[in-house]
């Protein structure tokens, strides 16, 4: 049994309305699970090794639900455009380029340096239809060491002739042959990834539904993220009761399919008692959902249900990988729903967003964002000292400044499932 | 006279509409002053000095036109409390530590430090109602090559007692005396800073309308920023046509009086009239107007109307001192406005966001904001190198990213009035 402890001054969920710290406190790792949080070492352990970070932050590996690894070399640019439009003229085209596999490595090693030295520790990828590149994708981060999902996407109508793939029955076949094909990995798993309900045909969706089965597979995928693709989505799927409903009726919905939607900004009374008993997850992404001005989705609702959710930082509609640049947003976002929409929700605490970004969306990998005892030993070390106060600030309020001023600090050190990655 | 040129690529903006690049330019400075962007260096000054900066970026330096110094070391903290309850809670009992002047040396030099090592050359800042705390950030400011007004606040009403000036003649003195204090400084210049009108008496507001005709001062406060603000300003100058109305009836809205007003997310029709017949600035805070909840200015209206404006950080409402930030939150707050209330007003661009925070709130200074021939030599050199894109971007794009990815890129030097100081 390997075990180890590392030292610092420790941050982390307890609940949505709770964060614990401990200064100068230690976390036990045991065979890659957190043995616990302890003010000081147990005797039984005192001989393990310990590293010992200091003055250093130490606090959960944060979960992002949802990104898409090929639009990073478009991160920040071309924000002027609501999301129908920015698909065809700053997505599509660059997705296009991953047929090359050469460019496809040469663009994911920039996203996985970058993502490997953020706070996340896991994440819930798109790729992009392209069976080689995405497999090159999951077995480059897996190397790194870092966890997540990864999907390849699906797309056979309603797409550039460059990303459309030739039929369901092709895009079912080189989805199977990725699902094999990657096989030996253990850190970074397969997702389906049907991209959107307008581009995927009923057929496709079917055969999707078939592979799940078989291979016992998650699914992520977009939901109600914008008031045009909810109407095309209505006129294609006639049928579907909601959006929802258009996934539901394939069993891509949740229920023994773990499942992601994002976004979720106008999801309806009837949307949100499916996702609900079908537990399915939420990724909250709000910065993409306001570069592409499609609204603030009704979160403090969505926590007063108890629905299953995290954060996403939903690439390259969210400009940043940053995780904390997510909860800032969310946060901020909240207050402005709040302000302008309703104000019977109140705006979300810094509180609730690391929770979102931690444990919220951690339960979608069982276990994950929290260095409480029995979850996976995720854990991230911050250097902060950038930030500079003229008074004494807790650790709490470390956590809390983080959040808003995280491009002032820098990781100095990553534990996935306990093993260091840098 | 001195002369001397920059080398790099370049990138500032010609209008509201328009940014202009030039690859591998050359900005001359002549005694302060810009000379002129040049594709090749006129040959009457090909003996000159020139730095290369080879493939960094070279703007115009950023326009802070709102930030309270003294509220910087509880930035990013403290985010949970609109205004008023804001303002009690962590700004005043901040702020009452500046009476102390070792604390508000310690607290300043972090505030200075980090404030010229970012892309802002001019910045109007708040200080405290301390004379002499306000006196060293003045001196110290100016110091460090930086340029701007400063004000120490007046505040005799509605005050916690160890802020609250003893009387009107008590505050307009303490001014006098500081405003003759900095005589002496010629890059940092005093402002008059009536903190709002809840705290400020009409015989305060009186006898700095004389300190402001006597020592031909201009003048920095806040205007409409929250609603409960607006109803309390209402009781307490019943007299007055609106908020704006309260400062105009004592001469210091504009006209010979030189104005910022910070935030307006409120001003009516009347308040906005005034403020274009009398060319009052207006300080677009949009992290701040979203972290205290208070609402989203309407800065297209603003724009359409030609009124004066820039932006401001706002810290520590705003949690950072990132003009580009700043301009991230103007646009991605113009977008929420946009979709949540009112569609006939279109979301900001990048190119509007880069006028607002350069030339837009250079004008306060004169001839400031821009590298054309005639403005002031402030220049920012930055490196973001570290911001890896697999394809070409162009140094129009490269100046969009910065926009949202700033806490990746650097300033390498800077410039003010042609005296480079990093």
């Amino acid at each position: 049994m390997e075990r180890f402890a590392i030292r610092g001054q420790i941050c982390y969920s307890e609940s949505q309305k709770k964060i614990r710290t401990m200064e100068r406190g230690y976390v036990v790792c045991e065979d890659g699970k957190s043995a616990g949080v302890f003010e000081t070492l147990p005797e039984a352990w005192s001989g393990i090794p310990c590293y010992d970070y200091g003055d250093r932050l130490i606090i959960p590996g944060l979960i992002d639900l949802h990104v898409h690894a090929p639009q990073y070399p478009f991160r920040g640019l071309g924000m002027d455009q609501e999301l129908i439009d920015w698909l065809n003229t700053h997505t599509f085209p660059e997705e296009e380029k991953y047929g090359d596999l050469a460019y496809a490595q040469k663009a994911y090693a920039i996203f996985l340096d970058d993502l490997l030295h953020s706070a996340t520790t896991r994440a819930c990828v798109f790729g992009t239809c392209h069976k080689d590149a995405t497999l090159w994708l999951m077995e480059q981060m897996e190397a790194e060491g870092l966890a997540g999902y990864v999907g390849k996407v699906n797309m056979d109508r309603n797409s550039p002739a460059e990303l459309c793939e030739e039929s369901p029955e092709a895009s079912a076949e080189a989805t199977e042959s990725w699902i094999l094909a990657s096989a030996g990995l253990s850190n970074v798993r397969p997702i389906l990834t049907p991209r959107f309900i307008p581009t995927c045909s009923d057929e496709l969706m079917e055969r999707l539904s078939a592979l799940q089965k078989q291979y016992d597979l998650p699914v992520q995928s977009h939901l109600s993220e914008n008031l045009s693709e909810i109407d095309w989505v209505r006129q294609l799927q006639p049928e579907a009761s909601c959006y929802g409903d258009a996934y539901r009726m394939h069993g891509l919905f949740g229920g023994s399919c773990p499942t992601i939607m994002a976004h979720c900004v106008y999801s309806g009374e009837e949307e949100i008692r499916m996702m609900k008993e079908q537990g399915v997850f939420i990724a909250h992404c709000p910065e993409s959902n306001t570069n592409l001005a499609s609204g603030i989705a009704p979160v403090r609702k969505y926590m007063e249900l108890g629905m299953q959710m995290g954060l996403g930082t939903d690439v390259a509609a969210g400009s940043s990988l940053s995780m904390f640049r997510a909860m800032a947003m969310a946060v901020q976002c909240s207050k402005l729903r709040w302000r302008l929409v309703d104000q019977s929700q109140a705006p979300l605490t810094a509180t609730e967003v690391f929770y979102l970004a931690t444990k919220g969306g951690g339960a979608f990998f069982g276990k994950a964002g929290s260095l409480e005892e029995g979850y996976e030993f995720d854990a991230v070390v911050i250097d902060d000292r950038k930030i500079r106060h003229a008074r004494p600030v807790s650790v709490r309020e470390r956590l809390e400044r983080l959040i808003y001023l995280d491009g002032d600090a820098s990781v100095d050190a990553k534990y996935i499932k306990g093993k260091q990655v840098i």
